[in-house]
């Protein structure tokens, strides 16, 4: 049993995360959240207060924290007595705040994959490059390191395991389909971090097809999927986090990521692109001020979280898996849709970052009950999915399933 | 009669200014250029020398000044016995330039409207704001201050009144229209500095009609133009530092500008302006460094002056005119055809720097010979335009007419 919470970061995920385990502090105690900007944790721990949010009495405090400063976090967590650290900081912190876990002893949750702000989209598989290298000393240490606990990164990944464990026999492929059919009905803006969003679609896109690596080009290969709820939705294949450890996990199968696009956000993206105004990389200007480019764009979008009360529409991501059971080929898509409005209703975030925000909540609280306390470092599919969808079902993301593949019949994941 | 030159600027227009000059200097003695960074002159100097473009063995010198600096432009202007400045620097050094030239007697020649860098599109008529308050200076110690010297503005100012002169008793509208129908073969490119081209279309479009000023947006109208050689011409009404001073002179007659602009460009310019990355107003980054998004997509963009080797096709410009004449409606359209690749050819500059850069050194012969030596401020149109074409004629654009209107007879200027 571990108890009380440590939230690195303050953005909408954030937000969702103060929320949720607000809703749930009689499973996991104290309440904390850090940034490096003290007001913006503020007003996160404002709006749980506006809602009601916390479930029992209890510790909420907000923190200032370098989150770069790997022993700053340290005395943080020393501080609180936090022994669950859910990191929802910016992906450049990652190293820096698992090693604080791995320090102090607590639990370590994040929701994407470590980046490194001079690289984009690393040699797969990416977690080899920073996370992995620290399993060892996890497991020596028994310190519980679960990685990429989001939606996707995260849920998806349960979904593949799932699939595979109650469907086949053997894993043939797994598609994993991201679509945001909602309306922010601004001109343009990214649903999360507008930084950490162009560099997922500035470089090369890695897959995972006949037991090796492959590489494509971003918009190269669209597809237009039949879903749910959302309808036919047009997806392009794209690199993200999941496909480097499901193709390490699961090398027999074929693993594929696809990201709902429309033509417009293309459009915009790629004369930003073309431009080069999406470089991570410095330029000068004439004045010989260096500056990033895409901290420029950044800078100009909306913030995601400002999109929220006006976000209308529905999210569907899934899996669909395919693989032999008995000898014959069988195919299942699982899947979850969340509501924009919805997520805003309740805690104030739109859909994008509700769907991030919640599951990582339903691992710490899997980590305080001991069912995922796994005293070593886990991607999600390496973990009982069953529990996580029991969870996830009662706060507000439920998993559901077409037998048969997409169309086929549809049903609650435990019917 | 007035001697020696002193070029003020090193971008893509001074050196053809430079290359023209050189070409010149039995009438314009020695050629002086001058930029805050001395290696950019030196190359320009280079080039010439590369060309062997100078008519007689003359002085052809490169210095650094900062032209921002009233006292150290005139300092430079006194030690290099310059008596004619040209100025083809960023549109914010001119006042300071003009300033430099109060003070020392020396001509001054510009070829755009005077910027604040903080401000875009300011209120008509434009020159009011800044140069023409120093007009009665300028008459009262006798210093000769040629505005707009350029093409548009410019030449196109001289198109107006010699169509009005000779051809009209009244004149009742002019349309001037410039087409770049030439292909640079990149992604997206300005023609001139991009921070001055964007500025000029991210405001508010004044023009002149029915005796007062009136407003519109950006691409609001368009119009197809049937020009000679370059053909069906798209263009949309703009915003024109010429517009500002011919509503003044003619007040009698709609002034309006049209610019030519293909739908690619008006793709790119509408994602980055309504993205906010052409604002002149700094933003801060999430580091909580200060950018003008403006300069950061000047600094991604290609270098205009890299455009001229691979440049092809021409460039058309000029002004149709309505008036009456003996109670009869009149029309003529005046203009003129570059070619980029003659452009590169002759001063290893593209087409758009070339009808730029042309015509101040042609004002400048005109100020040497006395013929424009006006010891007061002057709009082009507000100088004898024949003895200005007879010279375009000989060193590179000359002008031609279509009597009747577009697609009339069409004939040079003095045939």
């Amino acid at each position: 049993m571990k108890q009380n919470v440590l939230i690195i970061g303050a953005g909408g995920v954030a937000q969702v995360v103060a929320h949720k385990c607000a809703q749930n502090n009689d499973v996991l105690g104290d309440i904390h959240i850090a940034s490096r900007t003290l007001s913006k944790c503020e007003a996160i721990l404002e709006s749980v207060r506006e809602k009601g949010a916390m479930k029992q009495e209890g510790v909420l405090e907000a923190h200032q924290v370098d989150a770069m400063d790997s022993a700053a976090v340290a005395a943080l967590i020393n501080k609180t007595g936090a022994q669950i650290v859910i990191n929802v900081g910016s992906a450049f912190v990652n190293m820096t705040v698992m090693d604080a876990c791995i320090e102090t002893g607590a639990a370590y949750i994040d929701t994407a994959i470590h980046e490194d702000p001079t690289k984009i989209c690393e040699t797969p598989p990416w977690y080899a490059n920073y996370e992995w290298k620290k399993r060892d000393l996890c497991a020596e240490k028994g310190v519980t390191a679960i990685l990429g606990a989001g939606f996707d990164p995260g849920v998806v990944n349960a979904f593949a395991r799932f699939a595979i464990d109650e469907y086949m026999d053997e894993v043939k492929s797994i598609d994993i389909v991201d679509i945001n059919a909602g309306s922010h009905g601004k001109y343009f803006a990214t649903n999360f971090d507008p930084e950490i969003n162009f560099r997922e679609f500035t470089g090369v896109v890695y897959y995972w097809e006949d037991q090796q690596w492959k590489e494509k080009k971003m918009f190269e290969t669209g597809h237009d999927w039949e879903l749910p709820v959302v309808g036919t939705s047009r997806a392009y294949q794209s690199g993200h986090d999941e496909v480097h450890s499901l193709a390490t996990n699961y090398p027999q199968a074929d693993v594929r990521f696809w990201m709902g696009f429309g033509d417009h956000y293309i459009n915009v993206f790629t004369v930003l692109q073309n431009l080069g105004l999406l470089s991570e990389q410095p330029v000068k200007t004439a004045e010989g001020q260096e500056v990033v480019p895409l901290k420029v764009v950044k800078a100009v979008l909306p913030d995601p979280s400002s999109l929220a009360p006006n976000y209308t529409g529905k999210t569907c991501i899934g899996d669909l898996v395919k693989g032999t059971k008995d000898g014959q080929d069988v195919e299942v898509f699982v899947y979850n849709v969340a509501d924009h409005k919805d997520a805003y209703n309740e805690v104030g975030s739109q859909g994008i970052s509700y769907t991030a925000g919640v599951p990582p909540v339903a691992a710490a609280m899997l980590v305080a009950t001991g069912e995922w306390d796994a005293k070593t470092m886990k991607n999600v599919e390496e973990l009982d999915p069953k529990p996580f969808f029991t969870i996830l079902d009662n706060i507000g993301l439920p998993t559901r399933v077409q037998v048969g593949g997409l169309g086929g019949e549809d049903k609650a994941w435990n019917e």
